[in-house]
């Protein structure tokens, strides 16, 4: 599972220097930070309109869709400002933590 | 790092059928679909916004705390619509071919 | 200042039966209600963006034109919904009480 | 119709020195830009949901009272900013021409 996250990391590190033309990734941080924004929005509010659509067909496939097109370009807007997707996990597992889960669970074990 | 996705979904089911007063997770299942697609909205601005002042400060750990909870917030609209975080990471890797990526990168290291 | 809106909402009327090739307007109500609230979703984000611009840069140009578009992209929606800019501007008024505020003002003046 | 965006201006002007323990404006511009902005985003969801609602039920209530909310939030966005209500009817009559749709009815009428 963790494999998709830190693969598309450096997926989206190694097309961040790629030729604009060459690359989707390249050519939205060449337009710059406004313009992946602009994506977030859209992709939120398609994902949004999505799920609508889903509660009343009972079919998730279009908000699956959107909720990852969604989350890949939040890791582009990261990636613009220098980050990596291991911190979106970092502050989830610290928010929920996990590592005291974690412990818990090692100690009910024993 | 997938044990965290992993993990978390876990805690969303547990919590989707908790009693609403103690869980929040469970007050957002409670109040139902709309209530939670209005938390993604907000969060996906919040992110938005931070972006937007790391920009100017360099300092990323709003966006970082937004994003964080702009993710947690699609989870559990998904875990509303019956999906676990699985569909996401599925999505990414199907969309990057990453097996492909892997079948390639096994071939280059021969 | 009204004649703008009142004349906004016969124009739009007009191009919402028009060849969808020939009006904007149209083509949005052929592609249906989902790609109309993808725009005022879209729309919202720009003016969000173009805000916080506008609060570095002291340039208000592209926060007006941007709420301008996400104004207008409402309006096609309620159109889309059967409803006028009116209804609008009626439940701004009910909210703010300016039947009454424009009764004290008469009466202030006596 | 006019007089309701130049009367809710005047009252957005007013309440923006207010004390902002008595209104809800002046707690927004109080509290600043970022939160305006949020409350701007969240309006804009909620509209859409609504919208998505109202598409289902064919009750156009809801979509109406969210729609009144976007639009009074992005004025106080704008007030925040130093601008008019009168500043977004401009942009919209330049778009559609309107002085010249005017100077063609008037020609009409002869």
């Amino acid at each position: 599972m963790s494999d998709v996250l830190t693969q598309l990391g450096e997926i989206l590190e190694e097309r961040k220097n790629a030729a604009s033309e060459k690359s989707y990734v390249a050519s939205l941080h060449a337009k710059g930070l406004n313009k992946i924004l602009e994506k977030v929005g859209e992709e939120s509010v398609e994902a949004i309109i999505a799920a609508k659509d889903a509660e009343k067909s009972g079919d998730n496939s279009d908000v699956i869709y959107e909720t990852a097109d969604l989350w890949f370009h939040s890791l582009v807007m990261l990636s613009h400002l220098g980050e990596k997707p291991q911190t979106i996990l970092d502050e989830l597992a610290r928010r929920f933590d996990m590592s005291g889960l974690e412990e818990k669970a090692a100690r009910t074990n024993k």
